[in-house]
């Protein structure tokens, strides 16, 4: 079990992602994803988004928003508890990360990146103004197989596509 | 690190809770808290919160709102993640609990009980209606010397009490 945060920087329509490329061994290799990163001892989630959107972008945050916490079961890591934020306001200069290539990118285009399938259903829910979630995603592979939100389960029937059930039924 | 869900039912003005006196080694022995407990592996916090409530109560959760995540700090014990939750509806029948006395106590007449002073914080914004939020709450001893609300760090001067100051900054 882990505890991450993972930070979504909002600018005139667009998004900055991390186009996660440059380290080898890396669950999220070749996908694009918000900065972010692990909890370090004795932090709070806001303390956690702000060292590493700091040490990943070089900017500080001035304003944030906790949007939702994403349980991510696989069958192959341990679960992970993701704090997710969106950012609208900060200050400094942007560095290059060395974990990828951060990018400014169209905030519809998302759907349509590498990503997780579960991805969407969180980027969706902020793209909506949904209220502050709980999301729980389990993926056998890369295949989502369930997801709960709020407590609500719903799982695939055989070839389903969970995110398009998800806008159907929200 | 560990993560656990903390409960405070609400019915005609007063919250069910538990007085921990049951339990030999208890960081709550001989206070009074909502119910809950750890998280089980590749637990949501509603999974958590629904089988705990469960097995403290015998009750099944029917309404629920997830009102905030306390990072618990202190010079003693490992952080706690406590995924603090309000109910307002159930089904079935109580049963009695082995790790306390459940009882029924008046919402107001909770901050004159023996509870953790940061506690004194969060069920203040839970009564005022606070939208979710995030609070870092850290002691030495019994003595808490710091809290963060959404990031926002507040210190105690010498002698400060925290919760007469939260509330006049709040």
């Amino acid at each position: 079990m882990f505890l991450t945060t993972l930070c979504y920087m909002e600018k005139e329509g667009r998004y900055l992602m991390l186009h996660r490329t440059k380290k080898e061994k890396d669950i999220n290799k070749d996908k694009w994803i918000g900065v972010g990163g692990k909890f370090e001892d004795k932090e709070s989630p806001e303390d956690c988004l702000l060292r590493e959107v700091k040490e990943e972008t070089g900017l500080t945050l001035k304003d944030y928003r906790f949007r939702g916490i994403i349980t991510f079961i696989t069958d192959r890591y341990e679960t992970e508890y993701m704090h997710l934020y969106s950012a609208y306001d900060w200050e400094g200069d942007m560095i290059s990360c060395d974990e990828g290539d951060l990018e400014w990118l169209d905030m519809q285009a998302v759907f349509d990146l590498q990503i997780w399938e579960g991805d969407k259903i969180f980027f969706w829910l902020m793209q909506h103004d949904a209220p502050f979630f709980s999301l729980r995603l389990e993926y056998v592979g890369d295949t989502l197989v369930s997801y709960a939100l709020n407590g609500q389960y719903v799982r695939a029937e055989k070839g389903e596509n969970l995110f398009e059930k998800f806008k159907a039924l929200y």
